[in-house]
C-alpha cells in the first residue's frame, strides 16, 4: 500500500486492473524513448499521473516493472499475431506477418526497448524472450503439420528465420529501407525460402 | 604495477604480449564454462596460474578483461573467416563458412559466452559486436560486388542472415542437430536464398 499519497494531476478514476494496464503502457512507451538506466521510477509516476507510492504498490522495484512491461508487450504481439485456421498457409502467413508490421509500425520504440533493452541478461527477461520464441515456433510448426522434436533441422531453421526478423525489425524501425508491405513480404519469402532449404536437407533426419 | 606478488604456481617465463594473450585465452576458457556474473578475477589469475596483482596490472576491472577477451574473440574469428578472393564466389562463401564452423567447433562455449553474454548491453561489447557485424557485411557486399549503401534492401537481409547464423550457432552449439559440413551448407544455402529474395526485390529501390 502506498504510505503517502502526494498531490497529483487529476486524471479520471480508473478501476485498479484499468489503472495498472495504463501504467504499464506509459512505461512501454518510456522504455522507447529513453534507456533503462536513464529511467527513475519517479518518472514513470509522473508521467502517468499517479503518486510514486502508488507505482510502488502495483511495482516493487524499477526491475520489476521493466519485467511486467516486457511480458505485457510479448502478450500482446503473441494475440496480435495469432494465426488463423480458415486462412491457406501462405495467406494465414501473410495475415500474421501483416499484423506483425503493423505493430512494429505502432510501437516501433517499445519494440527496440524489448529486442534490444539493457536488462536483456536479466533470467525473467530472457525467459520471456524464449517463451515467446517457444510459441512462436510452435505455431510456425503446427502450420507445417509437425509436432516440436518432430523434425529438428526445420526447429532449428525456424528459429534463425525469427532471429532474422527480429534484426531485420530492429534495422527497419530506424531507417525504413522497405514500405511495411514490402517488409511482410521479405519476411514471407524469406520463410518460405529458408523452410524449403531445411525440409530439402533436414527430411532424412 | 602490482603491489604484491603472492606465491604462485611457477610457469614457464613469458614475454608480457604473450602472458597477456595466455590470460586472454584463459579468461575465454573460463567465460564459455561459467557465467560472467560468477567469475572472480581472482579464479582468472588463479587458473592462469599468476597473481590476482599482475592480472590487475593488464586488466584494472573484470569488465575491463571482459571487454577485452570478447575483442580479441571477434578479432580472430574476423582474420579465420577472410574471403579468399581467388576463390569463385560460391567456393569463397564456402570456405569462409568452413572456416566460422571450425571456430565455433573449437570454441563452443567461448562463442556462447561472447552472443549470450551477461553484459552483452554494455555499450563497449556493443560496440565490438556491430564492428564485427559491419565487417563481415562488407565483405559479403564485396564479394556480391557492392559498396555499403548502394543496396539498402540487400544490406537489411545480410544483416538478417547475420542474426540467423548467430542464433542457428547458438542453438547447434547446444543440440547438435547437423554435422558440422551440414551446417555450414545450410548457412550458405540461407545465404543464397536470402540474398536472392533481396536481389529480386530491392533492385529498383
Amino acid at each position: 500500500m502506498p504510505e503517502t499519497i502526494t498531490p497529483q494531476p487529476v486524471r479520471r478514476r480508473m478501476a485498479p486492473e484499468d489503472r495498472r494496464r495504463a501504467l504499464i503502457e506509459t512505461g512501454f512507451e518510456l522504455l522507447g524513448a529513453r534507456h533503462y538506466q536513464e529511467i527513475e521510477i519517479e518518472d514513470i509516476a509522473k508521467m502517468a499521473g499517479v503518486s510514486t507510492g502508488l507505482l510502488y504498490h502495483y511495482f516493487p522495484s524499477k526491475r520489476d516493472f521493466y519485467v511486467t512491461v516486457v511480458r505485457e508487450a510479448s502478450h500482446t504481439l503473441l494475440q496480435r499475431t495469432k494465426p488463423d485456421p480458415k486462412l491457406p498457409r501462405r495467406a494465414r502467413l501473410e495475415a500474421v506477418m501483416s499484423a506483425y508490421v503493423d505493430y512494429l509500425q505502432e510501437h516501433p520504440a517499445g519494440f527496440a526497448a524489448v529486442h534490444r533493452g539493457a536488462i536483456g541478461a536479466d533470467p525473467e527477461v530472457r525467459a520471456i524472450v524464449e517463451d515467446y520464441s517457444r510459441v512462436q515456433i510452435g505455431r510456425l510448426l503446427k502450420d507445417l503439420g509437425l509436432k516440436p522434436g518432430e523434425q529438428p533441422v526445420l526447429e532449428l531453421v525456424v528459429r534463425g528465420w525469427l532471429a532474422f526478423v527480429i534484426e531485420t525489425s530492429l534495422r527497419w524501425i530506424d531507417e525504413r529501407q522497405l514500405t511495411p508491405d514490402e517488409l511482410r513480404e521479405l519476411f514471407v519469402d524469406a520463410a518460405t525460402a529458408l523452410f524449403r532449404t531445411a525440409l530439402s536437407r533436414g527430411s532424412q533426419r
